[in-house]
């Protein structure tokens, strides 16, 4: 009773409680070319862990793997791997994907895993679609959404419900599964309600185990981990997801944000495919750590740096 | 504040919010009678792992055990275990029990268990009763209620309080927990508000490891786990608990709920004795997965079918 | 959108939800003096795990540690380490600090730890504060708020803002950071809002591994744990929190509680540096159990009595 009650008084005030920032756009349809493509990739670029000290050297930090990358049309060529309006350098998560309320999304998929060859495929959470775009491997049930072989592409065809405002995951489904999320075949969505204001500044943290490291978007530790950067008077967002098979309790330094309940919280669990965006408005300058709250991630690499700089 | 505010917000349109849809039943006494009793159970009976296509050898996946089942009134016979509305075959989890805010619930249980002849013991959560229907064993402080002897019963008695209403786990706490629980000596109780619609499919999933396996209801894999099913139009609750020392992140294909917080989401965590409800019109044909998103989890076997057919 | 809906609601309805008890106090400087001190430690004082009939020798639980404690002005004279209002014995957490909205709190730390003379630090979750007083250890950035040496004092600020209002976790987050809070090094904070009642009686569980076993503030085993106590017609709070690199289910026998999302709840995940506090009005006589759910840890010694007497 209690909770019906909330979603009615959630309903009842839903025209005043819309944040109207721009005017409605028509739904669009948004495409997406993606690859997943071999990558050599280092966890730790710079070799040290520089909160304790310690060196590392390449042969214990650089995995051969395979990842998502974003292409332009027929993909004909890679794009940079660096979402407008984030602070990701180059790092481990496909293309974030945007879409709003009401648009059709087109992700075109290939199979360009030269090297292992094996079948790949995407997942997605959180938005509507049929099962032939569900990307998940049964055998007897699925077919070639879920299944794609080296050198073949799929369309999957995706729908910006109402009930998919927020940020979801997306990863490999396919019978390479297991190997290809632990080598970093992730990334994620993040669609907006129709109306709803877009953040200022955007930042992907992905929290996923990686060889003997514990990575946040595929680096470990301090000076290679992703350093995050925004102004006073902002609006960030942190579209936070874990992977693998840990909880992970995501933690910001000097900051709170209020969750979907009315709390504020500064430290906020997260397991595998689950996931979340937290916003505020930015006020506090300064250098300040954002990090796993489990010590043993801590320690294993799981922290960065978020810089609020006045000017 | 903010969360004071919230709960009077939901009391102050509690009026409007109740979905009405039956006359308020007079409040009654459920009666159920129970017994632990031995069992051989197969968690793998079709003894493979049909998506990484390996077999396993009844020596790996039998295990003898015991669980608590249903009878009829004075344990004279024992009644199919397959819930009334559920689609449960023949699982681990004892009885759903069934109630409404304001009933009283009578548990006759008796302790049946000429295997072992270990003591044994019923746990409820979410319900009210006084410290002699605890059933947790506590030397100097716990009665007969904690440690019920072979051959020996006990009634407990449970009140369905208006704080009660979802979905609540019920296991042993007696002297022998440890292994009890691990053999699956754990079940549902599902209590609706006083005029709350009843779910037309309700599906018990507990998640728990057993031997080597992360099992749903006591079975690992695709093709053992329970194959859920329903029909577009039909108002599907899940009732989804874990037991054991594990988080797991449940997960369902295709689909998405709102949280009591009104978010939406489509995979949840769910920690050891934590329990929550979801529900949903169902409108979306196809075959789709439900599965711990705990890839380590996923890979032991905790994955499963749920089936939309229009007809 | 619906989320937003929900805080909107919260908001209009704000001035009817505030449970004004008292004037609201002119706000005020909370100063707390702290030292981290050496402390020898008994995690089983009995030296036995009561449930399971198991003994222990002091070789297994006494473990020579460094602490949080509380002092008189310029560290004159140590303070019993036991709040007021609370049913604490001599445990592991440093003070429980309190304050309301509006606040200043001026924590004076020593480092007093003459026995390992390592660097130590205080840093504090869900108040406001410059980066100057985050107490967090980053070479290159941090000042000596992270990185106190033996014999040296530092004095943080923070502010009880309007986001505080609940409890939070304070922790060593020094360069030996890691080992601290193996051994103890953690306290909390409890924010009330500027006319909140305060609660009658408040208890703090800090859920964490200490060597081999899982304590509740630095104790293990029904006996050696806190045993709460209250009495019918009391408002009660518990103070939950976690450290270290696991998740648990924290778990009242008898009792439910409503969660800022409006559910009624038993039992709640609580992952490292998580806080949130529960509230009831006690109405439940009898001698109840607190734990841990996750079981490997309830047998570790994760539990505790919860003790309603009538007079």
């Amino acid at each position: 009773m209690t909770r019906a009650a909330t979603l009615v008084a959630a309903t009842l005030l839903g025209a005043v409680a819309l944040v109207v920032t721009a005017p409605a756009a028509p739904a669009a349809v948004r495409e997406y070319w993606v690859a997943a493509v071999p990558a050599t990739w280092n966890m730790v670029p710079n070799q040290r862990d520089a909160i304790m000290d310690v060196g590392y050297d390449p042969s214990e930090t650089v995995l051969p793997t395979v990842v998502y990358r974003r292409y332009t049309p027929g993909w004909k060529r890679p794009l940079r791997n660096v979402p407008r309006g984030s602070s990701n350098q180059d790092l481990i998560p496909g293309p974030l994907m945007h879409a709003r309320v009401g648009d059709r999304i087109e992700v075109h998929f290939k199979n360009l895993d030269r090297v292992y060859r094996r079948p790949h495929s995407m997942h997605f959470h959180g938005v509507g679609y049929k099962p032939s775009s569900d990307g998940a491997y049964l055998p007897g049930y699925s077919g070639r959404d879920a299944d794609v072989e080296y050198g073949r592409s799929y369309t999957y065809v995706l729908h910006a419900l109402r009930t998919s405002v927020g940020v979801w995951p997306y990863h490999d489904h396919s019978p390479s599964m297991e190997e290809s999320i632990a080598g970093g075949m992730y990334g994620m969505l993040s669609i907006l309600g129709r109306r709803e204001q877009a953040p200022d500044r955007e930042f992907v943290v992905v929290m996923a185990p990686m060889g003997r490291f514990q990575t946040i978007d595929g680096r470990a530790f301090v000076g290679n981990t992703p350093v995050f950067t925004s102004r006073p008077g902002q609006l960030v967002q942190w579209d936070v997801m874990a992977m693998g098979s840990e909880h992970h309790t995501f933690h910001v330094h000097g900051h709170r944000w209020v969750t979907a309940d009315g709390t504020d919280r500064d430290t906020q669990t997260v397991g595998p495919a689950e996931s979340f965006r937290i916003r505020w408005r930015e006020h506090d300058p300064g250098t300040w750590l954002y990090h796993c709250h489990v010590e043993t991630h801590m320690m294993q690499g799981m922290i960065g740096i978020y810089r609020v700089t006045q000017r």
